[in-house]
């Protein structure tokens, strides 16, 4: 996507930005360190506004399986831990959570975030059964909070490489936190997961720019400088909302 | 507030709780060292839902002065940090936040929840004009955050209650979080300020009970167990909403 022009009084009509993995490494990286801004509270912020926007998605007057269960399924960094808070607040909002979480972090921040869903009687399956039909039948949705931008695709290991061949035969919908899982952040994808809705963090990956679901933006909370310096062009935000839908 | 019965079919008609100091205290630390939340994520969560309190009792639409003015008094503690974060949200929300933070805490996640305003090119006063039709003229309304219900108001100093005095003549609405400055936690307050919106923090504080204004609940992050520990009976929450109006 190129950007055509620097007059400012066009700057309303300037298109959204797609980042970089390189420019969104860059970006966190300018929060954490020049604004003070922390991981924990990044992590709170982006997994409420993901449950805010899955439920925005998938009402709950609208599933349908009798009770309003939804699988997460959580890889071992920080895309996993989002899926852990995303989760925990999905249960406030009244939604039947479930976790998948193989690969469990050292990070003490993240491991916080696990007795959190714990502690809110959040059940933690041991295994992902590899008969999807059993996971069609079980769950409304799935939110897929295994792989994030930062991963390294040629490095991806069991078990997420059969959990990721395991979720491309569900049925049922799937939400992914910022990029689908499998896919490389900054191409358009011909593997990983084909999910129905996505959440970008912050700001949207290039790889977005081949999605053509339902599109989330959720990262209103980014200072005006931010915003600036990586041209973001965010969209206009209603009321007091954190998520916006782009398409 | 006495809770007349225990029989569980009776729940829902459970009358909300108003803690006392004790009890709020006791709640915050089994949350903090059992349930592993953490100082910075329950900040984040508790400014950012009074941001949403303070943009619905004052929407932007409604305000009086030409420019959406709101001046924001940040105590020392904890009270004031989530000032300060609630400052930052209201920004985000399009609001012209002020802070006013005479006595900045030496606490390093504090400072960050400061570093965070100022990068936000949120304007920091150096002082507090003694004389309120200035502040009158100048803010649509004030956030009183300087003290709360951990303040022992025998130990209360200047600039304080110097703060304080003059807050008490200003004629525009004030909006308190957890309990209004100057007021006793746990009792009926003759002092103090006197708030046009009350947005308690959590779970009401007993002091509340004498509070006749718009009153805001802002907690439902909380887990069901903590929530049956402390008989709280939180008010029903709408859709994914933070806050609940309460009267």
């Amino acid at each position: 996507m190129n950007h055509s022009s620097a007059d400012p009084d066009c700057e309303p009509t300037e298109p959204l930005r797609y980042l970089s993995k390189e420019d969104a490494v860059a970006m966190e990286t300018e929060l954490l360190r020049d604004y003070r801004f922390g991981q924990q509270q990044l992590m709170e912020i982006l997994g409420h506004a993901c449950a805010v926007a899955i439920a925005k998605a998938f009402p709950l007057g609208t599933l349908n399986k009798r009770q309003p269960t939804v699988l997460v399924v959580c890889g071992p960094d920080k895309n996993g831990c989002i899926g852990l808070a995303c989760a925990r607040h999905l249960r406030v909002f009244e939604y039947m959570p479930t976790v998948f979480y193989p690969k469990r972090s050292a990070h003490s921040l993240h491991q916080d975030f696990t007795v959190q869903c714990e502690r809110m009687d959040i059940p933690f399956l041991s295994y992902l059964p590899t008969e999807v039909q059993l996971i069609n039948d079980a769950y409304n949705l799935i939110v897929d909070a295994v792989l994030g931008p930062e991963t390294e695709l040629g490095a991806v290991e069991e078990p997420f490489t059969s959990i990721l061949l395991t979720l491309r035969g569900v049925k049922i919908p799937i939400a992914s936190l910022d990029i689908p899982s499998g896919w490389d952040p900054d191409e358009t994808s011909t593997d990983g997961l084909s999910p129905a809705v996505l959440i970008s963090l912050m700001a949207p990956k290039r790889c977005a720019l081949s999605f053509s679901g339902t599109h989330f933006l959720a990262g209103r909370f980014l200072p005006y400088d931010i915003q600036k310096k990586y041209d973001l062009n965010p969209p206009k935000f209603s009321g007091t909302d954190y998520i916006a839908e782009l398409h």
